[in-house]
């Protein structure tokens, strides 16, 4: 299902001014490189800074890694760019964090194996046995980290060291804990969230029971990256569905799942492909 | 459009028990209705209220309105039924508060000319002149109440004074004027807002700028019947459309218009006919 | 997920006339049932055929299955009714037929051991051995019908015979094979199939590569019973995702898998719970 | 609503091939042009086409319309484009057909003097007087040109020699005549019809009546560029919307109208704002 090619992405940020593009554009070309997709935007409503991913073939492209780095930090210094380059050849690294709900993880990974996510998955952890049977059914090890709450920050430390060197990003697929401060700061934006609502509505917990005793006509689900602030992160996507009188607080349940796995799905496709920029609390994401 | 037969219909809450469904249904064949739509739901979930909505045809019905009601009396006393009865040939009187905006009032008139909107239009109001044109065009009386905020209190009355006996129902097309209590409880469950977001999200003011600033990767809008509490009465129908990075506050204006005139337009037509129940701050919709 | 408790549902249709929801509940009543839920419908555009579905509670309800027909007989009589009726208590059997691709057959599979479909699956049948290990995670039997070319009838007649007294309705959840009108014949109203296009648009082979060819921007599916005419049974639900210039035909199939699995997922749940009746090749579904 | 800086926005195709982005985006540059937003597209599934989309602030840029066509050459040249290039500040000018109808004519118009669409109108043709106090209301000049099948290729000349010169494209707004081949020639791809069914459904007449007979589960419209083809030209946008079975035709019809104003008018905006490119029967929407 994914395109054969192998590609280079670029991924730009920078106070806007003219001949940007053209300077990257002619770093690609005079290198080899055929750019296959590119997008910008420039945040207008605010102060002008310039966001730009471009995506090019890696093969002619005539630069090892290290020559495209050294050869594109003359370009970055010039215009002030933050930036940072991805190989699709590079699979990234997901570390799946559970808890006892397997909507989302079976979702996820039906489809990372008909290949629509391109990524690897060295495991899955979970506070609960719940879902090994699962994750053995995809080969993959899944490790079970108790949570418990007299010794909350210990646990979390344990599981970070295990994770730590073993992962690129972290998706929590319905994982029912909140995360401490030292654990998110250790995977900055890297960490991908489903909430069970249409936030900023029902920030925090039990978000299905808060909808049916408002009498909402729509739930949903949003998928944001992990910040300090609980629900509050940068978010990637968003979607509803409608629901009415008839839905008891179990029907919202049912019927929040197929949004849920959607939306999560769709958010961990636009960070494996590098989609995704982040800019103060919000994200520019490039289909 | 609307279907040329009359036909009346009955809204019923009671406590749920066998034989309500029974009772109804022989009482409208005993005198010779035939029943053409009927829905019912019973709040399960919480304690068993019963709902119903029954309509059938006026014609070839035996009793006038007055025998109706002295007939209905002993079935609504033996299951403590509250009910109301509608005849779909008495068409309901309409009251449409507008500011400045023109989108909603603009979308309710054309709905109303073309037959979606079975209702009369007794008269527009404003706290502006800027609309006037427009009910012009429809010949539809306007008139100019201003908003003065020291005065505030008086200018309600002097407002619901002229009001009252005009309108079986009022809606607020963006009417940006907080209406005080001794208004609300003039119309109750009477009074139908649009609110430009997909409440509880974004309650009070500015909320395109809130979501804006939030991030969302959606925005909608809420019809709901006004109560004393802001934004918190029973929602009726609600919507939302996606938007991206790209969307400035003044996109999501724009996009937000299509929505908010589509859910508003909806909920009126529900209330017009006769197929919102309330129950504890929620709406039971029988489409 | 479902609702503890056992409900029986009556079917319905006739000619329409007054006295026959009064006639009903009443029965209902009679016999010590409490309707759980009721909907009606009646073609007024065409002749006047009037449609019910009807829910009661088992509990309570004073006849026995063989006592409920025989009295219900007189008023089926009177009314001209042809009805069915229907024990939540009694799961249907269903059989699932399949070919190579599993996107329907997994999500079915998760949503039945989830609880959102309350029915048993005694068997998947395949034309391909490809899908077995996904049948054996959910220990349901898997066996492997060939499909040759050359003996069509013979091999359709064999997987006949083993089906028949095993299943009350079949599901083919992207079995790529087309059923002889004998096959058809034998469940009647029964076969529910899942057609990868928005129907009547790319009836027939191939529809996401001519949807491709023909530039649409959006596509879909339809899941309907299957008739002797290909892809022209009643349709019973249907949905559509949006798609773009940059989707290929492989983009298409992605994207088309997720609508797939959820308009066929719907259509088995609205069967299994009895909420289609079908009137001159249109479904009439009480949601 | 309209951003308010002036933009000169370039459209490009030609066969792919490395450099066009950095000759294009340098070429930008040096004349002191700054891209504000930039998109691309490569036919990857067919041959190999390059399409492009580029704007940039006009104030500042420092060619003369007659100096970028000169400069610009030597790149056209160089690559083999084809290519066109257009200014914000001209306003396109566009001529609306309509016949009996008005919710399409109704909503251009309202987004029109809202600011949506940066056109101007310079006249309303129809078929009928009807619609004639509509185009009253906005000021815009309206012409009766009748349509006499006797002499249909008449009378579609007369009303051709009126329009030629006046109008940059045309929109067809419910506009229920056939146009003659030499009248669609004279505007290629610059007729924008809405069809009322998701196409290739229903093609041809009375997609409502048909889509009630096949009993479809959702209604749609389609805008497209008009080609001698009946219904099969080129497809900008489309959409959908669920019915049931209590829809009536009437009710398919009113369900229809919301969705037709809404495709119609996101086509306008899309080729008004030079976002519509097109190859080989299809388009490549450039949002």
């Amino acid at each position: 299902m994914p395109t054969p090619k192998h590609t280079i992405t670029l991924l730009i940020s920078c106070p806007d001014q003219p001949g940007i593009v053209a300077a990257i554009s002619q770093f690609i070309f005079e290198h080899q490189g055929n750019i296959v997709q590119s997008a910008q935007h420039t945040t207008n409503q605010q102060d002008c800074t310039f966001f730009m991913r471009i995506s090019f073939d890696e093969n002619g492209f005539a630069l090892t890694p290290g020559e495209l780095r050294d050869a594109f930090l003359p370009i970055a210094e010039r215009f002030h760019i933050k930036w940072s380059v991805h190989y699709s050849r590079e699979r990234k690294r997901v570390g799946i964090l559970v808890s006892k709900l397997d909507h989302c993880l079976t979702d996820l990974l039906w489809r990372w194996k008909s290949g629509e996510l391109a990524m690897d998955i060295p495991f899955i952890i979970s506070n609960h046995s719940t879902l090994e049977p699962l994750a053995q059914m995809y080969n993959i090890p899944y490790y079970h980290f108790p949570s418990r709450r007299e010794q909350r920050t210990a646990d979390q430390q344990s599981m970070l060291e295990f994770i730590y060197g073993k992962a690129d990003f972290l998706i929590l697929a319905r994982y029912m804990q909140i995360l401490e401060p030292f654990f998110v700061h250790a995977f900055p934006q890297q960490i991908l969230n489903i909430h069970h609502s249409f936030l900023p509505a029902f920030i925090g917990a039990n978000p299905y029971q808060r909808a049916f005793e408002r009498g909402v006509k729509l739930i949903g689900a949003t998928a944001h990256y992990v910040t300090d602030s609980l629900d509050e992160g940068p978010i990637i996507a968003q979607d509803v569905i409608h629901c009415n009188h008839r839905d008891t607080t179990e029907d919202l349940v049912r019927k929040g799942r197929d949004v849920e796995r959607r939306v999560l799905a769709e958010a961990v496709r636009l960070h494996t492909e590098d989609r995704v920029l982040i800019y103060e609390n919000k994200t520019i994401v490039f289909q």
